[in-house]
């Protein structure tokens, strides 16, 4: 179906996420089916669910991928389903004009969809799924500050580096918590926000110099800024908690020798709050919907 | 010894809040001798480590003993140690106008030490490390929460059902999250407060009729609050963390029965922080030095 | 009339507090009889505008009187009404019964309510009344030092003495304005709260040695703390409120030769938000009425 | 001078906030001359006060100039001066290479300076000195607030409209006082942050259905957002604070018509807190210092 307002949804494969935003959207009045979810898992009773995810793709204005897609590149990325779904029997299925939705989409099925006359859209580079990931992004990170530390939060030294929008949220929150929080930043705007938020500022070409106070470090750059000459500085106790993706912030072998406990934690808000990352997801495929003039 | 400005103390057992009690002191200056920390435990390097109990106790003018002093009521709590501890050793060491200060000192060995002449004095009766122990005691429930809820803790209904000592710290950090928080008391200045500080109010007697949208509720009141007509009223996935010392305020057969996920934490401060619960106690029995004038 | 659930209110005199609580009371459904408010003042058509105090406490099962209820102890502080309204004809016009409820009722009146069989509550004296009142007194005393003070709040160096109820909400709203705010207390279990709620803590014995680096001092202790020995350590330039009643916590004299700026600010609520503290009231009000069961 | 490090700073005219600065500055141990400072101002003892402008000119490396630099294009802004300083004469004195900074330079005076071989920087237009205005901003929206509303901000409603950096800040600042905070914004990632920070969100095109019940809008967006639609459905006694630049965000002659009390607020970082904005503008000139490598 096509160019008309969405009414229904088609939610293919993902993990809990998906299960979840699948209700969401069925909680608000649309037809949902989905499919790939076998395992025991507990759906909502009011989503219709199929065996066939080309069934499901034909009933649905809109096709919900997961995030990511896919691992392989060729099935969707299902963890709960029993056979796997090919991405190509998704596409394939997709009438001309039908929305699919999904989360780190590659060029290769960028090209595919655009030569079937589909409308697909990455809700992954939405800049308001990001913002609202610091949430639970920051979250997991204090949990895991919780989990490894044997002080509290509230008078702990806490360092962030970098002051994008995980860093800014996470800020937010250990100084909530009674933290002692610094941050650092390049840019004079940004350490003039570090400053008018209530945060100790210092210049990341300052930081080799700054560093020995703290109990743990939260790293938000993705590349290497604890380097050997940071590294070396910390307190031998103090914790590291790499929040960057690929190829993130920590010279990790170097920490590894001095001896420095790290943690990379990558994808949190799927790992610590599905059910919130799920409404996230929900969100913003709802405002793509509406640029689209479709809601 | 006694009667005299107390530069020495001896730590006799404990767990890890003991053994980073002994370094503190011994980075503030005083004397610190150690016994009962045999396992592969790192003491800081100022801790004068003694394999005597006796010998610490008669070098020092304040014997600390851990939280509680005893489980057993015969040998000092001591996990670390490879051989017990008597208590008597200890009590019968201590000189007269010695301090000995301890965590859950029952009658028995108050009234043993009144006739040995000796300063007895429990520290956890003291107000300060109640109201300082709120800190690791919130923190540690919100981690229960974290690592319990498939949703954030921003946005996420709290209940909080009292309105003492941990309460407050407690919906002070949720709020700080950004959990919209709702503190229920009896008394009508306890709800004053809870609108001063930001909270919804509602008094206990309503408890039954206002539960049904709560994804988590803390109960920090020592009897049962959480009965079968609230328990029942709960939505099936909240979370119940019970934070009150026995009985606890939840009927645990119910919650079961109706399948409400509870969780009964007791002590959090020394599992949570224990480096932080080790300075708490430190602080308090400072305090209690310089209040006999012995500082 | 008597010993039933009271439906009706007479409001007799007042300023905007009473103005408003009448406004409130009539949009919470009760009937509410007001005199008194003769000049240029807007009540609500809620409000049934009665000439003759007697007729508007006949008709009514609570009187409400102002806070304070009389200047001079004579005639109620009505500062809008043309005439006078003697205190007595109040009395005499309540039945046996009636509930009639003021602030800063003294005993000549309580023994004179006595002896009528009337039933006298001074609402002034009520906990809850006392702890939403330091809402607008400590929004006054930000505002004071806002118009008084040459920089930011933000980044201001604040000392609270004292850490009752005001001081309590006081520091709570300079922290989350981004000051840094120091506050000092005697107990250890206050300066306990203070570090767990994340200020600076000093113990009252050592303020003439820490006074020197604060921007603004707010005082909340009733009797003299800022000594000569104290004002003179403060910068020539720091402000000093009192928020204290009679006598106040500061010696004005000595401040005055010193040559350091005071504002003594008192009745902050009815000055500042006489809305907000009008709704105060009549909240205490209802609140006696239920204790009564008559609610 | 120039090419050097800046030893040396020439403060000609300006308010409180340039006299501060200059004491600021000295304090850090540059030589600072200053002029136009004649009236009954307290000017810091390590300040340099000459008569010639010309001479202070020629003794510095970095010439400031006040904000706005002047009123009338012709004669520097210098409120406490006896005589004029024209602002020929400080360009003339300037020698090649040497710095000068000011606020709201217009085009004239850029093309002035660069064929005169000097370097001319307008702080006003950095990104920083915008960023830590907003604090100042913020505190003196909320000052205004606080004198003119007869209710706390405390559970106050208040509508933030816009979310660029002033509303950021003053966002943050009446949620930490206890108001409700609605923000509206037009763009996802805007409504996102907003969620994030723990305020209410509307989007812009909603604004005239959902503003009945606002006890204060705070308006930062420059263009009529608060047209007769969006006016005609506040509360009558809904006070309005315009905080926008030319032309405002108010229809002020509909908001007068109808009754809307509004306050249009503007440069309030000099007026409400001079001494802190005096320390961002010097804070600025620095960052502008050794970006060129001069510092």
């Amino acid at each position: 179906m096509a160019n008309n307002i969405v009414k229904s949804f088609s939610v293919i494969g993902g993990d809990l996420r998906q299960v979840h935003l699948a209700g969401l959207l069925a909680s608000e009045g649309y037809n949902v089916y989905a499919t790939g979810f076998d395992r025991d898992i507990e759906v909502s009773k009011d989503v219709i669910r199929l065996r066939s995810a080309e069934e499901a793709v034909h009933k649905s204005e809109c096709v919900v991928l997961p995030l990511p897609y896919s691992i392989d590149g060729v099935t969707v990325n299902a963890p709960f389903a029993r056979t796997p779904i090919p991405v190509d029997e998704v596409i394939g299925a997709a009438g001309k004009g039908t929305i699919v939705v999904g989360g780190k989409l590659g060029d290769a099925l960028t090209e595919q969809a655009k030569s079937a006359g589909i409308k697909l859209v990455d809700y992954y580079k939405r800049e308001e799924l990001e913002v609202l990931n610091t949430i639970p992004t920051a979250e997991g990170a204090i949990q895991i500050a919780m989990e490894e530390l044997p002080i509290t939060i509230h008078g702990a030294n806490c360092l962030v580096t970098g002051f994008g929008r995980v860093a800014k949220t996470l800020c937010d929150r250990l100084k909530a918590l009674g933290a002692n929080v610094t941050a650092c930043a390049r840019k004079y705007a940004d350490l003039a926000w570090i400053k008018t938020l209530g945060y100790n500022a210092i210049s990341i070409p300052a930081l080799e110099h700054s560093v020995s106070n703290f109990d743990v470090v939260f790293n938000t750059i993705p590349c290497v800024v604890l380097t050997e000459k940071v590294l070396s500085k910390l307190k031998k106790d103090c914790l590291v908690v790499d929040l960057a993706s690929k190829p993130g912030g920590v010279d990790f072998e170097i920490a590894g020798r001095i001896g420095i406990k790290t943690v990379w934690a990558l994808s949190l808000p799927g790992k610590v709050a599905p059910l919130t990352a799920g409404a996230i997801i929900k969100d913003t495929i709802l405002n793509i919907i509406a640029e689209e003039g479709l809601r």
